[in-house]
């Protein structure tokens, strides 16, 4: 079995696509030199050896590699002409992990292994390298004795000691920079570190080379299980069976003299993504040097000086004295780079993020890998590079990442404002975005609030449908209780407003109108500032800034929806929504939730004098009132929507939530109706419920009151048919909600029916509608064969149906939520991503008997998971027709549904490729 | 084809098993002939027939059926050596419907057929016979009038027009009873009759005796589709495909002379079950006669002509004179009855219901059937048959009805005091038996009123286990709200209280102590009864009987246990609980809800220490203090149950249901406490929940706080070991309730095996015991085979189950259970008989996958419906080991359990039996 792999100078044995093995870093070291690009060669120790290390241990392992390192290292000396441990040309090396996937900074790496007593004198005998070269053994011994001899700090808060070391001697020498203290400091230092690491760990610091090569490669292996990268693995979902790679490679110095330096750079610009190669770098450096930021690191091409320079308020003859680009300052090298990368992104296909050396005038490339960008350039190099035909639409499509791309649609605190803000505490983040406002507690002093000029932010233990408009005028919506899908998160995702829900520390205290978290008191008026995308409410005023998506974007969409399977709808209730949904390219309305409509101003009355009448007379009579009303909506809905279908559901909630929450309320509803308090309590009283969740409501609140229904279908219908008198197209779709009997669904299509041929039979006009089903109870989805032939659609509420899948309540799930996913009970909040095993299976039970009984029937989802990536891509695997997800998360599940598609179209080509 | 089956003479073409071809009485009438019995002759028409009918109308099964008819009448004439419509010796005949299952009273009759002006004379030719002949035309041409001709009253509210015109005549001659009119009365009655009929309906009475004779038959036809036989076939779920048969028979009088008489007898007391021939009847009489009350029917034997004189006050002369029994008066003809009853006993092996006349000293047997009987006879007559050979075990399991053995479990309403009980409302028979007692509304006052020897009935919306100490002092509990499964309903079947829930129309108002229905006002104090196995409330105090119950009643449960393969266990809480449960023969506890015990008073307040403590040490404080206690409650259940498994279900209601409800409670709780009311309201806001049934509780509470279970586990295994070391068999089942998650409940066995070693390594003993897990979350069912690996048993709590794949909330289910069980949505709430579609799959799927991963897992259900009959049945075909219902519907369930082992080795035999 082979464990070693060489690369660079006459013999690379790896390539980039041997990731599995090499891990990233080593299988592109390989890559890089295959393509003729200078690479200080090296080898690679696969990860299998890792895997031998933790099931057979060091010493097998050591023994096992001994020979393979030994000669590779030999082959090392040959092709550098350099030989390691030997005082006179010395070879030094380096060891850094590097896994299958990057986990940037997880794991260990040491530096400048070879140096001993004996080989220093070499390394230091030439004047120009002395200083190099004593810097190089200082840092050597502190990586070293931290990594390999576990040199650390002995207890929580005490100074890394190689540390307390160097700023007691800087202390004593009245300097701050490392770069200041001499060689003789440097020497010292040395010293000081080894006598430490004697006193404390009782053994002196190895002289031989290669024991110093053996015990560092094999405390990369060590890293590979420590706390950091475990957590890291568990968090990225990375298999702890993978192991690392370790890379030994030949050290290169950018820190000789002037002719030397050393930079980081990217093929396309990471913050816009611009077509435009930049980079920093440092004269007499080395690479940690340019992040540290001691220094003040200049710009590679010539535009991106001068553009810095704008910036930093510089003028062209200070910036070309104190600040030349590369580009000016080592023009052959800036022309041998930008040759390398260019190489690099046509070679990859992709935006690379490399790190260069320039020693004594030689131009090395340590390292490439694929960039991290923003969201903006994720999709903008995507797109570009399709146009650039580096790339297919498939790959577009693979490149852009869901997450990214939500972070484009929402408002972001300024970089600047987050570094000083102040956290307050956290919650979950309900509805991604940014906002400050002054904290109000009631609803109706949110709207009087903003009405009078005010940014605020609505602060509740839990929302209400009777606070919507309040909502509405919030820039934010903050709440002690409730989770992903209590009220105030789905209403918050559906405006695009900013929201964090159960922030769970919070005590509100409605008399007072204060709050109170970990001893610190807000009150009515103080400014906090919410981020609904981590979930963290911060005191004070933050400032925002909202990303521009322009015709990229666009043109990103357009790609997805070639490719998409799953149609993408909106939930909208309102001729705002609708329009937002439009915009986002959102094909058709696949929830309309009617109620949303009853509590605005002037509707809320007729609805309560409905609940409030004695008979069905009664109840006619307001409702007759509110059929005007409905239609009007519904004719704005259908305006916007044109020529998409527009899916409403029937009344939904029960009626409690309509009526007024307290005495007072209930006293004025008393006197503006004309009737006695107690007949209003009384009702109250009647329709309280002990579990509303699972109460009288939906269809079964339809087939108490069919004349519900009848006003409802009434108002559909005819708005319907007056827009296509003005030549509208509309494709109505009237959907009952929690319906769990097949009696249930018969009967109201028997009203919605009977009521359409009415309306028809006194216009003289017809038009086309559907009626379906949402499937949201557990038993709907079991007994879906016999719902399906009555209807033309189903709509699996998941909301619903993960409630009562798992018998969660959404509005009291964030009191045990936060510690089942510490317990690692849940993994996730099966109200953000479907539980594919038990909920899931009912999608596909339900799915699977409803089109045995009714081929061709439409199947979608209308719950909140229709805009979760993970969620989609399990709804496209059941084969569903459409999600339907909120204005704002239209694009993210466009996107993952093309994504969806993508991968199972590569899974048939890998499938039929097979002999 | 042939429709016409005659029986009787020298030719009987029937039997009793062609009950589908001949109906009830035809294939009785037929059997009784070919054993021998004096029958009077005649002929069946098929249900075949009224199928015809029914699809070909009725000119044509007319002509289809006359020839046949006219051959057996003319048969018929023969074996009577009488000629039907010669009035020298006129045949008359009776035609009477008879299906296939028995529709009492439902269908028509038509008596003395072929009766016209000529006949009449011949028949009232002898003066013996003169009135006789006149009473039975004035009859005929009333039955003819009435149900062939259809002279019914015009509208509602209107006299029967027959009625109207004797009623009218009676009050002329100045008489009461029918029979003391004339018979010139009666002749001028016939007059006004058809005078009527012409009157009204514009034709003649026919003449023809062949008009009369086709007409008869197809008006019983005709009544096979009136509205009430349509309504009962609805509720006794008769298919109405079945048809009747109709009967065509010669007429025997009882009513000739002191030498004829009639009557109805049981082969045994239909009331106790007793051996004993029992019956009554009448000396020249007919047969509505007997029924109709206006004479006083005689005893049939000398023993129960006796035994009535003693109760009815009568001395032995006067009884002899007046009352006295056939076996005196006419004791040939009492010989031959007693005989033939007999036989027929014997014949059919079942108790017998027969009818009688003996015309001029000749005795005729004119129906047989099986008898009604009360419970009490019902499991008498079966254990007494299997004693005398008569059956075998498995009809002894068949002949006894699920529904009216519950009825000997209770106590029911004396029948006199029901004759004057005036109906209040009606709600839900929750929980069956009957009960007095005065009304009050809040639990305390029962307790105290209760305490001062008074007898209450406990009236609320609805209770909460804060009410069980009050429920327990309470004769019946009442309450406006919830259903079958609501909490009220729930204990009181535990506890074998009669209880009625969901009685909507009741308006209760709590502060003026006082409820309303339908203007009646009832206010604290006032007395009410309940009958919760019919769910009506009566005003005022009604006496009770307790039928007692004795060692048939053994016998019969022992023949179940015998055949039985699904176990029986009980549902309960306390030792006193558990020695009923063994009483009536729970072969152990399968549901011990350990938190019932946390209400009782000492206990509530460590409770409420506990969930007022601020951290895990205070809660643990509170723990230990409760452990002692939950112990010996333990060591008592143990005790009483020893030899027998008892499964005990750690925590399940959420924590706020220990907290008081209201201000003055949290107050003197705060003070209890010593603490601020402000920190018992904030804990109370905290715990708050909007859907407290999806909420925090069960195993989600345990695995918060893991403390519980310990003290839990400790004390089961504690109490286990105890009662072991004093030589008592203890086999303790833990359960863990509302798992959805295999996680949660591998945390819980972890804490359960964890202490359970602990004590044992403290006591250096061990014990074995099983765990298990409740599944009642729809995603339990689902992902079964993740839990099955982990356990020792399933139990299926199909009322949360059923809670939550329906969507309903059983406490607000009432709130439209009315609705849809009248519209037909729902055919039987789901709470009482469980839903096999539906909640049914997820048990199937749950026990398959179950098994599947985990062979030998032991599977029951300790929801409601282990008690429920329709749901039993269901269990056993699903294969589960077990149910457990409250200790009351113990026999029932067992008898249940034992027909559904018989019905499937019927099945299995009929299959095996196939060629």
């Amino acid at each position: 079995m082979k464990y070693v792999y060489e690369f660079g100078g006459n013999q690379t044995e790896g390539n980039s696509k041997m990731k599995e093995l090499l891990g990233g870093k080593g299988a592109n070291l390989a890559e890089m030199c295959l393509i003729g690009l200078p690479v200080p060669p090296g080898f690679t120790i696969s990860t299998e050896a890792c895997t031998h290390y933790y099931s057979n241990g060091k010493n097998e392992v050591l023994q096992l590699l001994r020979s393979e390192i030994q000669d590779a290292v030999k082959s090392l000396e040959q092709k550098t002409t350099k030989k390691y441990g030997d005082p006179k040309n010395p070879l030094l090396l380096s060891v850094r992990s590097g896994a299958r996937a990057s986990m940037p900074g997880m794991m260990d790496t040491v530096l400048n292994l070879g140096i001993n007593d004996q080989v220093i004198e070499g390394l230091a005998s030439d004047p120009v390298r002395q200083r190099m070269a004593w810097d190089s053994y200082r840092r050597f011994i502190h990586m070293y004795g931290d990594v390999v001899m576990g040199l650390k700090p002995q207890e929580q808060g005490e100074e890394d000691p190689f540390e307390e070391i160097i700023h007691r001697l800087k202390g004593d020498r009245g300097v701050k920079l490392d770069t200041e203290l001499t060689v003789d400091d440097l020497k010292l230092l040395c010293q000081q570190y080894r006598s430490k690491i004697k006193e404390r760990l009782g053994h002196e610091f190895p002289q031989d080379p290669w024991e110093q090569l053996e015990s560092a490669i094999t405390a990369v292996f060590d890293s590979w299980m420590g706390r950091r990268a475990i957590q890291y693995r568990k968090i990225n979902n990375i298999p702890s069976d993978w192991g690392t790679a370790v890379n030994v490679q030949s050290m290169v110095f950018g820190n000789i003299s002037d002719l030397s330096s050393t930079g980081v750079a990217f093929t396309r610009d990471p913050a816009t993504g611009e077509k435009l190669f930049t980079g920093e770098y440092l004269i007499n450096a080395q690479g940690e040097d340019v992040v540290a930021g001691i220094r003040t690191p200049m710009q590679i091409t010539l535009e991106g000086s001068k553009r810095w320079a704008i910036l930093a308020d510089v003028t062209e003859d200070e910036r070309k004295k104190t600040y030349p680009s590369l580009e000016e300052q080592m023009p052959e090298m800036y022309r041998q780079l930008f040759a390398a990368q260019n190489k690099l992104e046509q070679h990859y296909r992709e935006m690379q993020d490399l790190e260069f050396t320039v020693e004594d005038q030689k131009l090395w490339i340590l390292q490439t890998r694929t960039g991290k960008r923003t969201g903006m350039a994720m999709v903008k190099i995507s797109v570009d590079m399709l146009d650039e035909g580096l790339i297919i639409e498939d790959e577009v499509i693979e490149r852009n990442d869901p997450a990214k791309l939500d972070e484009l649609l929402h408002p972001v605190f300024q970089k600047e404002a987050m570094a000083e803000a102040k956290e307050l505490t956290r919650g979950l983040p309900a509805s991604p975005g940014a906002s400050s406002g002054q904290v109000v507690f009631f609803a109706e002093d949110a709207e009087e609030w903003a009405n009078a000029g005010k940014q605020v932010i609505l602060v509740r233990m839990e929302t209400s449908p009777e606070d919507i408009q309040g909502m509405h005028s919030a820039q934010g919506i903050l709440t002690s209780r409730g989770g992903m899908t209590s009220h105030a998160a789905v209403v918050a995702r559906g405006m695009g407003k900013c929201g964090i829900s159960g922030a769970g520390a919070l005590h509100i205290d409605y008399r007072k109108r204060t709050m109170e978290v970990d001893g610190v008191n807000i009150k009515e008026g103080d400014w906090i500032s919410l981020d609904g995308t981590t979930g963290i409410v911060y005191s004070g005023k933050l400032a925002t800034v909202t990303v521009s998506i322009g015709g990229t974007f666009e043109r990103l969409m357009k790609v997805c929806s070639k490719k998409a399977k799953l149609r993408v709808l909106a939930n909208a209730d309102t001729p705002v929504d609708a329009i937002t949904a439009r915009k986002f390219g959102a094909e058709g309305i696949g929830l309309c939730r009617t109620e949303h409509m009853f509590f605005q101003e002037g509707r809320i009355d007729l609805v309560r004098q409905m609940i409030l009448s004695h008979d069905e007379a009664g109840r006619v009579r307001a409702l007759d009132k509110l059929l005007p009303i409905q239609r009007k909506d519904f004719e704005e809905i259908f305006e916007a929507m044109k020529g998409l279908p527009v899916t409403i559901r029937l009344l939904d909630p029960p009626l409690h939530e309509f009526l007024p929450l307290d005495e007072v309320n209930e006293r004025a509803l008393a006197q503006q109706m004309g009737i006695n308090y107690e007949e209003v309590l009384d009702k109250v009283t009647t329709l309280h419920e002990m579990n509303p969740m699972l109460g009288h409501r939906g269809c079964r609140l339809a087939n108490t009151y069919p004349e519900i229904s009848i006003m409802q279908s009434r108002a559909i219908i005819e708005a319907a048919l007056n827009l296509k008198r003005r030549g509208v197209e509309v494709l109505p779709e009237i959907m009952i909600p929690l319906a769990g009997i097949s009696r249930e669904v018969i009967m109201q299509i028997d009203i919605i029916k009977k009521t359409a041929e009415e309306v028809f039979a006194e216009t003289g006009e017809r038009i086309d509608y559907k009626i379906g089903t949402m499937i949201e109870i557990p038993r709907a989805a079991l007994v879906a064969d016999r719902f399906a032939q009555h209807v033309d659609f189903f709509s699996f509420g998941t909301n619903d149906l993960t409630q009562m899948t798992y018998g969660y309540s959404r509005d009291d799930f964030g009191k045990f939520l936060p510690v089942y996913l510490s317990k690692g009970i849940l993994k996730a909040d099966p109200f953000t991503t479907i539980d594919q095993f038990g909920v899931g299976e009912l999608v596909e039970i339900g799915t699977q008997r409803g089109r045995t009984a009714h081929p061709g029937l439409k199947v979608g989802v209308c719950g909140e998971h229709g805009g979760d990536p993970e969620s989609i891509k399990f709804f496209h695997r059941t084969g569903l027709d459409y999600v339907s997800c909120s204005p704002y998360r239209v694009p993210i599940a466009r996107l993952v549904s093309a994504q969806a598609a993508v991968a199972e179209s590569r899974k048939m080509e890998k499938k039929n490729a097979l002999p």
